[in-house]
């Protein structure tokens, strides 16, 4: 058995691909899900289905994020539909959720320092991120500097933290690619941030959008069922 | 109206200070509280008599820890008692909570974002703190410029980011003055890690232990309640 690795899994395309990197580099994978209120909900039972698939050990935690607001994905605000690539590449979108990743990856922190793990996967990405500060390199290198001064084990120096964060670099296309050939099943995945009442994915909103567009890319598939699909 | 400030307020007697400070520079207070499933929740109900006391708006959140586990204060594991201040000052006890307050300021990071403040008070202090690492200035310094990429007001530039530590070079005894002199009510405040079935503060626990001895070394009498007071 290798060493402890804590995988921050949503349930979506993304993190099921870091789940299965962490498999690859022969880390013990322990697979952190936050019920924060999110709106597509549907995800958190995504993350049961890959958790189970790769021998995660499995914690859910609940951060209700709601009350903070200021975020589509949280709040009663309309997720945008439809829109282009350049409308998407156009600022920061309001499914942004505030400081998001800086809460889950400090959650994963707690539980790696409880569990006397130094590493923790995030399956963020720069390239067709949608315009997230905090999928930036430069924001998870601040992070695991943070990180090693705020903890017991980063303090005492016997623990090395390290946020691995193998897909940071990839386009949609090749996490997909990627992820195909870790055997990541993408049935198991959940991206649309506004699924219609049946559970389908919208096809419509800025996640479904990336997502198809990266399969078709990368010449896989997409085994989701959408409402729209052009 | 000055400009909005988010303060974790536990309930405690230091992030009640912080609270005064927070009012004192100005700021209109917004306090965060957290219900982390501690098991001195009495802190909770003194959180919200601060807020009121001091005319803060008031937010608590649900981040339910106990399942991370790893410390005297979420887990079952026993509280240290009756501790002599060299016992205490040798290394970081079992009462540390891993990486509590990087969950905590990131938590207030979401609230002020969607608010639209960049100023967070917290209540640390890292002379008599007990040997946590998430107390000391540079840590503090490590968050703060983690924020500032981590958020889309950090990267915009338009709003400031800064983590307000204004007990962060003090004693206790001199935290006590402050909050004396910006009328902080102390009867309001909660300390102990291990209060009575009465609700009483043990008087035993190191948080106990360093406030009776600030109050003491400060001259001002400590209003609370004592099982045990030496």
């Amino acid at each position: 058995m290798g060493k402890k690795a804590v995988v921050l899994l949503s349930g979506g395309a993304d993190s099921a691909t870091a789940l299965a990197c962490a498999k690859r580099d022969g880390f013990e994978p322990y697979a952190l899900t936050i019920d924060y209120g999110q709106r597509h909900r549907a995800e958190l039972a995504m993350a049961q289905k890959q958790a189970a698939r790769f021998g995660a050990k499995r914690l859910l935690l609940n951060a209700d994020l709601r009350p903070i607001g200021g975020s589509a994905l949280t709040a009663d605000i309309d997720v945008p539909s439809g829109r282009s690539a350049g409308e998407m590449a156009d600022g920061i979108p309001v499914t942004y959720v505030p400081a998001r990743n800086t809460i889950f990856l400090s959650l994963a922190l707690g539980w790696a320092e409880s569990l006397g793990a130094g590493d923790i996967y995030i399956g963020v990405n720069a390239l067709d991120y949608s315009g997230y500060p905090d999928c930036r390199p430069e924001y998870i290198e601040a992070f695991e500097a943070m990180a090693r001064l705020a903890t017991k084990m980063g303090v005492e120096g016997k623990t090395a933290i390290k946020i691995h964060t193998p897909l940071i670099g990839l386009t949609k296309a090749e996490i997909f690619r990627l992820g195909h050939s870790l055997g990541v099943d993408f049935s198991l995945t959940h991206s649309c941030y506004s699924p219609a009442p049946d559970g389908k994915a919208c096809g419509r909103c800025d996640s479904c959008l990336i997502r198809l567009k990266g399969f078709k890319e990368a010449g896989i598939d997409d085994p989701l069922d959408y409402a729209v699909r052009k």
